[in-house]
């Protein structure tokens, strides 16, 4: 499969969504300009994007909604579930934890894992407690993890990945303020909320959009 | 100023991140190849980044760290504080409240509203209380609101933007799974966490990096 951009791949799970939502009121059929639409971007942007892939749609006529959305899924990975610990257990981590869009999404928070002696052995949920770090290697490999969330200070994050790393987690979400190093073959995606009010700053600042 | 994109702002966030580091590290210069290994980025991206708002450096001696620091702050907006409503006080608009690297950005959290009867009048912090939603636009223009963020459940998310808007705040930062309708002038930010994770999912399926 040719190379996919981290952008594309965005613009992939905004289609999933606006499909999900035709599905559910009964709509059969989608014309790039109705997805283009809904999800912000141009009709030749939906074009491009699901021409990566192959053909599914019919020119006249539009997308077969659920055709295109099994298809797109199959594509995300999303056609099956994915096994995800959480490293850090204060706000951040609390809050992915009792993010619903998360288990609606496909993806099922299997363990979370603290430093602090007042954190570990806490409930969450029905089913878990905070478990020691010192435990991650052990635990990762008995319920099967496939992608880290590290929500620690900055001080803590690079550590944390590398625990996370040495277990064999080829997939780290990051939510520290910190760049982490991990070798190549594993994948790290950096999500920092104070950028996205950076770019609002930049945004009033300037008057634009 | 000419039109600047999101990705070139997010860049230009991550500069300010390692030009804080090398501060901090008492470094007085830098190159475009230590800016761009510490950012993730290629030296011709920083330099065509910087580019964009005249000349910063010079050839064969780097940029000076402190003002170049400066500059970029001051193109971000970052030279003055922000002022900022938190809509919607479940989980992930707590932990928002707490994530101490808004402060540390710039941004301070001067409201948070829900419409919760339980929640109403709910201590956060040191300051502030949960405020009713119908109090908004007054709420709003007593603490001079500029951002507002919306943590609403998804059902609730156009209504809640639709008061924020009709405050007057001219900037949302979205996390319900939501796509929302603002008017023109308003300038509108999502993050999906979800969508990160997918991502994710989609690199360990491809095998890709």
């Amino acid at each position: 499969m040719e190379r996919i951009s981290a952008s594309t791949i965005r613009r992939l799970s905004g289609y999933v969504r606006v499909l999900d939502d035709l599905v559910q009121q009964g709509e059969s059929i989608a014309s790039s300009k109705e997805l283009a639409e809904r999800t912000g971007v141009t009709s030749a942007q939906v074009r491009k994007d699901l021409s990566h892939f192959g053909s599914f749609g019919r020119r006249g006529y539009g997308y077969e909604v659920d055709s295109l959305r099994t298809a797109i899924r199959g594509i995300l990975g999303l056609s099956r579930r994915w096994r995800v610990a959480i490293v850090g257990a204060g706000n951040v981590g609390t809050a992915l934890f009792s993010y619903k869009e998360f288990r609606a999404r496909g993806f099922d928070v299997v363990a979370v894992f603290d430093n602090a002696p007042e954190r570990i052995g806490q409930r969450l949920g029905d089913d878990l407690v905070v478990e020691p770090m010192g435990r991650f290697a052990e635990i990762a490999r008995e319920r099967a993890v496939e992608i880290g969330v590290i929500a620690t200070p900055a001080r803590a994050a690079q550590e944390a990945a590398d625990v996370v790393v040495g277990a064999g987690v080829k997939a780290l979400l990051n939510f520290a303020p910190r760049k982490l190093a991990v070798p190549r073959g594993v994948t790290l995606r950096d999500v920092n909320l104070a950028v996205e009010l950076e770019s609002l700053a930049f945004a009033l600042r300037a008057g634009a959009r």
